[in-house]
C-alpha cells in the first residue's frame, strides 16, 4: 500500500498507551490510574487530564455490581456501544430511551427523552451502575432520584455539551455520596464515559473479601 | 426538584447554538457552517473550531447521494448511533464491523476489525458517504481503496487518538479530490462524525437541478 501506518490493533493500543503514560502524570489518581487514562485515551488529549475526577472506589464499586448482576444503566444508545462487550455482559446493560412509551412521557413532561430513559429505570437504580454519556438531563435527573433515595453503586457523569453539562456534573461533584467519575466542564460525551466504565471492569483488582 | 436547569430539548438545542455563534467565529465556512457547527456541539468545545476542515461542496455531495438512495457506510456502531434517524433513514447506513467474516479476515491481515468494515464495503463505495468515526486504520484503508479507484461521494474523516489519527487525517486532506471533513490532530471521534453528517444531511440547501 501506500501509507505506511501501524495496524496491529495490539501494538496500537500498546503504542497509544506508552504515548499517554509519557505525556501525563496519572500519580494523583492512585489505584483509579487505568480509568483516568482510558478518558484521556478517547478524548484524544491528555489536555483533558486536569478536569477528570476519579472520587472513591469506582472500579471495585463497579466490578461488584457486576459480578453481584446488578445492571449498567445507560442514558442512549452511543453510551450502550461505547461499553465493550470484552469487559460487561452486553445482557447486563440496558436502555430505556427506545421504550415505546419514552417519546410520550418526554413530551408530557417537558424534558428529554434522554432523562425519561433514567426515570424509567428508577426501580433498578439501587446497586447499579449508571453511566450519563450524553445528555445533561438525565444526569440532573439521576441526581434527583439519588436525593428521593436511588443508591446507585457507582456513577459515571459524562454529559457533554454547552447547557447544563458543566452544572449536571458540578452537581455530582457535589453530592459526592457514592464513587463517581466525570469530566469537569462542557466536554465529555459517551466515547469516554464508555472508556471509563470499561477500565473499570477491565482493572486488575483484588476485591476484599472476594 | 431541587435542581433548576433547562428541560425543554428545543431550548437547550436553541440556547446551545446561540452559545456557540457567540463564542466562535464559523465566517470562514461558508456554506459548510452549520457542518462546523454541529462538530463544535458534539466536541463541547469552541477551541476545536481551528482544527475543523470542510472541503469541497460537503452538503451538496451528501444530500444527493442520500437521495440518490447510495449508502452511508461507517466504521463502528458507535459512528451509527452518532446518525441520527431524523436525517438519515437508518436503512442506509451500513457497518461491517459485525459481519461474521471481519474477525478472521482482521487477524489474517494482521490489521482492526474497522479496517476490515470498510474494505467490505469495497464494491459499495462509488457515490457513497463514508464515515469514519473511531479508527485511524479504517480511514487509512479507504484511502487505499481511493487509489485504487474508488470514489465515494463524500467522506468525513474523524478517527480519535494518539496513533495514526493525526497521521491518517493529514493523509485525507493531502489527497483532497472529493469532498470532506475532518478534525485535524488527535481529537475526533463518533459523536463529530455523526454530528457533521447530521448537519449536512438536514442543512437546506438549493441543489442545482432538484
Amino acid at each position: 500500500g501506500a501509507y505506511a501506518y501501524e495496524r496491529d490493533p495490539e501494538a496500537i493500543t500498546a503504542q497509544s498507551f506508552a504515548i499517554i503514560r509519557t505525556e501525563a502524570d496519572l500519580s494523583r489518581f492512585g489505584a483509579a490510574a487505568p480509568v483516568a487514562e482510558r478518558i484521556v485515551h478517547a478524548a484524544g488529549d491528555t489536555g483533558i487530564l486536569g478536569d477528570i475526577i476519579v472520587s472513591g472506589p469506582v472500579i471495585e464499586a463497579t466490578q461488584r455490581a457486576l459480578a453481584a448482576g446488578r445492571p449498567v444503566i445507560v442514558d442512549t444508545e452511543m453510551t450502550r456501544f461505547a461499553i465493550s462487550a470484552r469487559f460487561v455482559p452486553p445482557e447486563q446493560v440496558r436502555c430505556h430511551i427506545n421504550d415505546p412509551e419514552t417519546p410520550a412521557e418526554a413530551k408530557a413532561a417537558g424534558t428529554t427523552r434522554s432523562a425519561i430513559a433514567i426515570r424509567r429505570a428508577a426501580a433498578d437504580l439501587d446497586g447499579a451502575v449508571v453511566v450519563i454519556g450524553n445528555a445533561p438531563t438525565a444526569l440532573f435527573e439521576l441526581l434527583e432520584l439519588i436525593r428521593q433515595g436511588a443508591r446507585p453503586a457507582a456513577v459515571y457523569g459524562f454529559p457533554v455539551g454547552f447547557v447544563g453539562a458543566a452544572e449536571s456534573k458540578a452537581a455530582l461533584a457535589a453530592m459526592a455520596t457514592f464513587p463517581f467519575a466525570t469530566v469537569k466542564g462542557r466536554r465529555g460525551g459517551s466515547a469516554m464515559a464508555g472508556a471509563a466504565v470499561n477500565a473499570a471492569a477491565n482493572a486488575t483488582v483484588q476485591l476484599e473479601g472476594a
